[in-house]
């Protein structure tokens, strides 16, 4: 099991069908794949290594696949990078993973240069394309120059990618992905769903975010269509439904909420949409219905699951998602254990739990990662006896239905985006005004949550609220940073044994009003 | 990945959905599971321990089903035994596997008895129910008392079970397959057909063959029903298609033949099916076209493998079964390669030949075999370098569809011409007095090997040698022609699959001559 086998296979089969359009830009699978093992050459050319770690920092585009395909093909490690990060953040991954090239597009050159200023090792710096005008060199280039690499015949148990994913004790980790992790979520998924190589996929969601390049995985193992924006717009998104006659997308539920509300909704047409998909927050009810209603032909599957299961746990079949009552409220549930995936319920103890009463989501299968990049004890504190520990909080009904009940209790999620207080906290606690403080989410009519922070200053400082945010700014991304800021003097409250009692602090913020969290 | 894992996915997503029918039986999942893990705890009472080898020779049944989980369930190696082979053939496979017990049905009691006699080792008798007299215990009997045992947490590397095969080249060879290769296979053909639990499949072709075995575990994973009738039969399985209202059921061609040609073909309601799968031997081009026409909302799919890729290589899409010619005649290929599987037509020296060459199929995959029982040296001659010689010789076209031309064992070849036996075959059956034939390759001193052909007449039929053979000469090459024709009124001998035993059919030709094949 390789994620680079299924090129081979759609050359052999599908030589002359289109594999991806982006833009005026369309390409088969024999141009596509011929591609993407010459841009393959073109990186061993320029000194990749097997193993060695590629970044892609960078909007949707093709090029942005052929990357995600080139390098493993090549024998390298493929690390996509999320572009909301600061400079910052972003080198902390460089760093960490020992990158050698990165690959930048147009948008990001600045950070790339910032990052590679920031760093102590060589880092080449690719462009996506010729725009890049730092770059000696560009993708683009080393497709059209080389001749083709043949692909590396990597084990299933080789890593094909590490995915950055932001971490609760402050510093992100690098999850380590292999081939077959990859093809089995892939496969695990396709077994209970439709798609075929008729399937038309949209790239709107980013895709340095597991969950759509799950979908690059999926789209090419199953042979369908490829369609690249460069980034989720209510209009562009609507746009290419329509001109594309895209069957398949997948969405966090700000996105389904901006598409589904846009002014002119009723001037496009979206029949040929077959799947919609969505995850990785939780999704308002209000919102569910709207896309129920207004999309009754579709079928919408909710899904769940981390980084660290590539991403897939469970899935929520389309048949639950109506209106009525029929199905005992199971449209807020995030559905049930894929095929191959073992899910439990326990509790401390590591014992199951009885149905209704919530847990720890526990998870094995063959699509569990390798480990987090350099940190084994980590990852032997996250996955015991091959079991991951998710870290998030559900309960199972008696159909095997989970309902989500407190992801990483503290965890905000804005706009679709997991944002971790700790890490917000960390921010700010390094001005010297903060003697304590704590983050929350409060309740956003846009954005599901903001960031709240309550601050407690130092005796005698009176800090400005426009001051901390602007501290923060320079060490985490624009999206984490608070909102708001409310100050006490009096010290927060505290559990048993010390933490701060967030629900406390939540209370007041929330009150008549449900949380939802996942 | 574990064959045993659905087994709990159903009892925890679906337990008191029907799990299986057989006759008057009917269990849940819950009840099915438990059945099971007590089957477990009998087995390791009896003396099982891990690795051991349990064979199985007995007619279909859901107890048959309950042995191929209970088995690897213990952490034992199920062996299903043809039970179509004499008692010597199946001694065979019992001394070779060191089996310590071996599960009977009544049907094939006294074949047990005798297989006892004639190994060296202990070897216990199960008898599937009380009616097998001579065995001490049975399976209904070990499921009732225990209580549950633990599933095994194999490894996705573990063999699972032993399936033994071919008889075809001499001695048979016990094809060791592990949970991940059952799973993978399971994952691969899930990912391409619609099967969902609703899904309700009968077991009608034998289940000691890895064809109906691989449905076992393929409902199994997306929790659909088993119905079992004991041994296939037309107007048998055309009652039960009705009364269970089946929507999925894998046959051979002549099974197919035998269910559209019953007289009262008409009398049966068959509207529920969805699915027909087909294999494991030739289809003639008459009943494809007859299957298509009495059941045109069928979605029928070909499918082709071995025993040894844990079956499918490759499936041939329910669109291409149509009589139009819109397909360019691609209903007589037996498909493209399925997802996750690497297919290549090479030649002797290993290289891959240009498209519409004859060549051996190659194959690689998560679902190749771990190797021949206690023959590691055939394993290496079969597998090299992760790829399965298959011995079969197809060519492919521009759209990656095979053609199997026939087994390279059963080519003859003629002063160094390579012809193709089912070539001739099909020459022969077009004429109409040929009621069944086999072309098979007979010792020539001139040329190596002369075309020789066994024909059966039809009824009242008394075709001349020269009146068949001119006829071929107007469909064929003169070279390819029979040299020689042997009449006999007797069915020909049928492998388990329905595929014509040429290697018995040889044998009377080559007594002290040693046949050289590729």
């Amino acid at each position: 099991m390789r994620v680079t086998q299924p090129l081979l296979r759609n050359r052999q089969q599908r030589p002359t069908a289109v594999a991806s359009i982006d833009g005026n830009r369309t390409y088969t699978w024999d141009e596509l794949v011929s591609r993407i093992a010459r841009l393959a050459s073109g990186l061993k050319a320029l000194g990749l290594k097997e193993k060695d770690r590629v970044g892609v920092l960078a909007l949707n585009s093709d090029r942005y696949m052929e990357l995600l395909f080139a390098v493993p093909w090549a024998g390298g490690i493929v690390v996509p990078l999320n572009h909301r990060w600061s400079s910052a953040e972003i080198a902390f991954a460089v760093a960490d993973s020992d990158m050698r090239i990165i690959c930048v597009d147009e948008t990001f050159e600045n950070t790339a240069l910032e990052v590679v200023e920031s760093v102590d090792h060589q880092l080449q710096i690719i462009g996506i394309d010729g725009s890049v005008k730092s770059a000696k060199t560009h993708v683009d280039g080393l497709a059209d120059k080389q001749t083709e690499c043949p692909e590396k015949q990597s084990s299933q148990d080789d890593v094909s990618g590490i995915f950055y994913t932001g971490g609760t004790t402050g510093r992100s980790k690098g999850v380590m992905l292999t081939h077959g992790n990859h093809v089995s979520n892939t496969l695990q998924f396709l077994s209970i769903i439709d798609m075929t190589e008729e399937s038309v996929y949209l790239h709107a969601a980013p895709m340095f975010h597991i969950a759509d390049a799950l979908y690059v995985y999926m789209v090419t193992h199953i042979g369908g269509k490829h369609i690249f924006i460069p980034r989720f717009e209510p209009a562009l998104c609507a746009q290419a439904i329509q001109d594309h006659k895209i069957s398949d997308i997948i969405l966090v539920p700000t996105m389904i909420q901006m598409l589904l509300e846009q002014p002119n909704f009723k001037d496009f047409d979206f029949s040929s949409l077959q799947r919609l998909y969505y995850g990785a927050s939780p999704m308002p009810e209000a919102v569910a219905h709207d896309l129920v209603n207004k999309f009754p032909w579709v079928k919408c599957f909710q899904l769940y699951g981390q980084t660290e299961s590539a991403p897939l746990l469970t899935a929520l079949d389309s048949k639950y998602h109506n209106t009525s009552n029929q199905n005992q409220g199971r449209m807020k549930s995030a559905g049930r254990a894929m095929p191959a995936v073992e899910l439990k319920i326990v509790d401390e103890n590591g014992e199951e739990v009885p149905r209704g009463q919530i847990g720890e989501i526990i998870a094995k299968g063959p699509n569990i990662m390798k480990g987090y990049w350099g940190q084994d004890e980590l990852t032997s504190k996250t996955v015991k006896d091959g079991w991951l520990h998710t870290g998030d909080a559900a309960h199972m009904d008696e159909g095997g239905f989970i309902f989500i009940s407190d992801r990483l209790k503290d965890m905000i999620i804005s706009g679709g985006e997991n944002i971790y207080s700790t890490e917000v906290e960390n921010a700010l606690y390094e001005h010297n005004d903060v003697a304590q403080c704590a983050v929350i989410g409060i309740p956003d009519d846009k954005w599901g949550e903001s960031v709240h922070a309550i601050v407690v200053p130092r005796e005698g400082a009176n800090p400005s609220t426009e001051d901390l945010i602007s501290h923060c700014r320079k060490l985490i991304a624009d999206y984490k940073c608070p909102r708001s800021i409310s100050y006490r003097t009096e010290a927060l409250p505290l559990s048993g044994p010390g933490k701060v009692l967030k629900t406390e602090l939540r209370k007041p913020f929330w009150e008549g009003k449900e949380r939802q969290v996942n």
